[in-house]
């Protein structure tokens, strides 16, 4: 049984967690058994970028040690980057999670704790630019991208991605195979790439 | 400017509603304008079904008139099946609405109000049998599904593409190419389909 953290924090991109909030949850639910916590630094509700408003379940500061982070990207991780709370989770949680992860430009929040250097990262692609002003070895050229436990998501939607790989590495690929099924991630994208 | 109701409920699926949230709401910010409204049937707090807590911002009963109505799955469709509000505001906005969208389970709820009769329809893979036994014209091979005014997604993520052909289609197809790349919207599912 792992215990799986997404955090939230205001002017999180909505995709950025719920996408992989629903696969690492049908994942529990299908047999994985896994504990999935969305958690903020306090209990009051949560305006994500694009206006969704949700509600953590538990403070950071009341987080259990935790097996994956999930640091997800918006507009708001500028504040994340420098916010004492958030910093400080990082660091006490990161020396004994299995797995360190962010999707989108969550990884900058990952970097400013100091977790990242010297690693590979990935970020949105319109963030590349200002990545490469890191000390970090940016990938610009993958949907995600693990360097030892830590594993960092290129935008938005690509958090699916990842925690699909996530699930197969934490349990197996079949049983992720299967959660990929429960979801119907079959995607047609309608148009084609610009 | 489309005006656009997301419904939530009771154990409605997180993914299935987040997904074209997502793809609306950015959509609007990136110069569509649209309005993109969460409905509920009260302004309390909607437990969904893998635990996520979401807050509407407008009740169904305070709703403008809509141009888009998507109505997501989940296990909560069932009681919203038999639910006189929901039954009520969907026959009230149907007239009126450009489109009349679901994703994943969520067709189930547009067939009971009756607003599916004798329409091509789809579903989640697993629930293709029950939806053989109401008077639609059942897919079981489309993505999604349009007839009419009428559109249908597939399971969960399937939203996701639903969300942005609408968009094609309320915009432009080039518009929607921009609003597929701002989510970085390249799927590559890490695992064959089993």
């Amino acid at each position: 049984m792992s215990v799986i953290g997404v955090l939230a924090f205001p002017d999180v991109e909505e995709l950025d967690f719920v996408g992989p909030w629903e696969v690492f949850a049908a994942a529990a639910q299908l047999g994985g058994a896994d504990r999935v916590l969305l958690l903020g630094e306090t209990l009051d509700p949560v305006r994500c970028a694009k206006g969704l408003v949700v509600v953590p379940d538990t403070r950071w500061a009341d987080a259990p040690a935790l097996d994956v982070i999930l640091v997800p990207g918006g507009d708001g991780r500028r504040r994340q980057m420098t916010n004492p709370a958030m910093l400080a989770l990082l660091r006490r949680q990161a020396s004994g999670c299995r797995w360190l992860t962010s999707v989108c430009t969550g990884s900058f929040v990952l970097v400013a704790a100091g977790l990242a250097t010297g690693k590979q990262v990935t970020t949105h692609w319109s963030r590349i630019e200002e990545l490469r002003g890191h000390p970090v070895v940016v990938r610009d050229d993958v949907r995600y991208v693990r360097d030892g436990n830590l594993v960092t998501a290129a935008g938005v939607s690509a958090g699916i991605d990842m925690a699909l790989w996530l699930v197969g590495q934490i349990h197996t690929p079949e049983f992720a195979r299967e959660v990929q099924r429960y979801i119907q991630y079959d995607p047609e994208p309608p148009y084609a790439r610009g």
